[in-house]
């Protein structure tokens, strides 16, 4: 069997074409197994997964706790609310306290940039990133490039916009990545206040009027606008924010006529996307991107133990 | 095998006689089977079941997942307080998102009356209820009932006293229409400031005063006083509410020879009820509740699931 | 089989030479089990415990969780900040109605002296004592006895020091009671504000000054200095509390050449322990103390619940 380029999984920016050519095929089994009547494999029985989470997260960590179920590995979860952190002890202490206990995975969502990065320099164990502060949230870029792929068969070619707070956005940051990779054009749209700058350098074009942005696309990705950014010197209002960044069938026009719309979760309707193009679901690509999250995470647990 | 007639267990209120007896008749398996040594079952091993608990529980909630542990499903936990529903998510999203990752059950505790109702029109799963605000509370009425069953034999002809917040108790709604609907008579008592406006038009006798409230009695179910309530303009003090409305021994005089207790929990002891009767394992079936508890819940879960 | 001789583990206070005997045989043979590729055995299979943790914990929750399910046992968990306990209810009911669910061990954290003696009165259940108040936290002191055997093959004739606050540490005095029963000297070291006052009645040096105290000592044992005393009047600093009672090389040199260093985490670096000393695997054992944590932990639960 072909193998992996590298040890964790830290960051799209790390992996190679072949790399996620081997999680895809893995995800797309997976896909077709969370489908049958009975939806749980063995792979991982002896494996035990510690879920990290530095930060709240609500559907990162429910799709990382089914993806451990479904494969039938023991889970232990930790999270900074109720933890030593709070106590003062170091990430690296917390995390080889939990290793000792004979941990084989770690999953880890953390709001400092590269800390999956660091830990995996310090500690003996693979870590899989469930997003590092602004940095990377590799597995969301995995299922949507193979949400992509499910329904359009490839990325090759493919114009793909890229909109809202593009500035903090790690699924942004992982999807730029990814997307240049499997050979599609990125545009990325934002108010200058969230577009970072020199952003070009990653291989997109920028565009702060949406309408050039949406321009031919063939997938229009929309960003959650966090609340902490709506009430911040970033935006005026969320009202002027949907007047001219807020997804609706005006501005979807813009776009390629069998264009499709995608967005990480939680969504808010009415801020950056119309609630009626959310639920079209013949547009609206939200619920597979879900439901193959699931599939893109057991395959990453299972590629990434091995 | 004979159907139930609806799809989900939204209130107690929706469902009839023969669905009533379905339940009954797998929970007092269930009953057995969590008294062997050996209390797991693989009924529902390939089963997933999401518990949402958007407002806090521990008893409710510990027995639902003690419920779906002994039939061996998988289980996801969802509370409140670690949700996107903060990040401004709607409750269809939010389940939606969860169902995506193909959940098949939904255990739904929510503040907002109806909102399993509303649920199970818009999302495609088998809701159960696990207390919608003051409205229903289905699988505390459906314990509640299996309990007297399973001591006085019957639930037809007995005469039942509610006693407490009545106002804003789903236990008692849920209770009012289980009672009726098996033939029982029930009385509600409670202070006036804690008596729904025409209470009788749900088929009970309302008192305000114990003593004739509890007269003829065969079971009397306490109610929990909520600590909100008693620091609110609904009463005077604890202490007068347990004059006139805590249960002693005084007052269960007034009812019949043979008549028990019974309590939601969690109790106040010395506000709603006597610290001695409520453990005096002659007349109190507190802890039976609790333990069948379980099994009314394992069997609504086989039950609803398939 | 040899028998415990008593039937619930609420200190090492309440147990003989024999008991830790059997425990520590136990212990050694899930050591070995934990590090085979299939951890998990299927000794609890059929037993349900209950992790009541009334007062914050990261590292004992979630050793005793690990443990747990390697025993293959279901776990429910129960922690302060969701309980009923908010709404008034006594620890006895709140144990009560966990038991009533048929739970057969109840592994409990308390802030209470004394908790878990007063529930084993009360209630029929197997209680685990996992810390309670200042009192006593035997499964720590299990697992740092055998952390010492595995190194030392001894606990008998070693010289061993506790050092830091006393005064507050149930592990501490765990440690002194099981320390003495197997046969070591125990010195302790603290400042005069964190000293109990006639400590020496447990058989026990007692020392100010940290040199004196490690005096040929075998085994140096520090205490996590709990934050919330560093800003008290018992110190005067942080700084203060290292220079005079921080475990530095310097100081290591008046112990014994070979002596060892154990920490029950988690450690503040630079405030109790130098942090290239912590890390020193020739003579930290941190690491093997979490290690084994979990062994012991197991050995615990089975023999207790027999």
């Amino acid at each position: 069997m072909k193998q992996l380029s590298v040890e964790h999984l830290l960051g799209i920016k790390y992996l190679n074409k072949n790399d996620i050519d081997l999680i895809f095929e893995t995800a797309n089994h997976f896909k077709e197994v969370i489908n049958r009547p009975i939806k749980k494999v063995p792979s991982l029985r002896d494996i035990t997964i510690a879920n990290l989470f530095f930060e709240n997260s609500t559907r990162t960590k429910l799709s990382f706790e089914l993806a451990e179920k479904r494969l039938s590995s023991d889970i232990i979860n930790f999270s900074a609310s109720q933890s030593s952190v709070k106590k003062g002890e170091t990430l690296i202490d917390t995390v080889n306290n939990i290793l000792a206990m004979k941990v084989d995975i770690v999953v880890m969502r953390h709001p400092n940039v590269g800390a999956g990065v660091f830990l995996s320099k310090h500690v003996d164990a693979k870590i899989i990133n469930a997003g590092d502060g602004r940095r990377e949230h590799p597995t969301q870029a995995l299922l949507d490039a193979l949400t992509i792929i499910n329904r359009k068969g490839k990325i090759e070619g493919l114009k793909i916009a890229i909109c809202g707070d593009i500035l903090h956005s790690r699924v942004a940051r992982s999807n730029i990545y990814l997307m240049n990779m499997l050979g599609a054009e990125v545009n990325v749209i934002a108010p200058k206040t969230l577009m970072p700058k020199s952003i070009e350098r990653m291989g997109v074009k920028s565009f702060t009027d949406m309408k050039k942005g949406l321009d031919g696309c063939d997938i229009v990705m929309m960003l959650r606008l966090q609340n902490e950014r709506m009430t911040s010197s970033f935006l005026s209002s969320n009202r002027e924010y949907y007047e001219y960044y807020g997804l609706t069938p005006d501005k979807l026009a813009y776009a390629k006529d069998d264009a499709l719309i995608m967005h990480p979760g939680p969504m808010n309707r009415g801020v950056e996307i119309d609630t009626k193009l959310a639920d079209d679901i013949n547009v609206s690509l939200v619920k597979e991107q879900v439901e193959l999250g699931v599939a893109v995470r057991m395959a990453c647990l299972k590629r990434y133990c091995k």
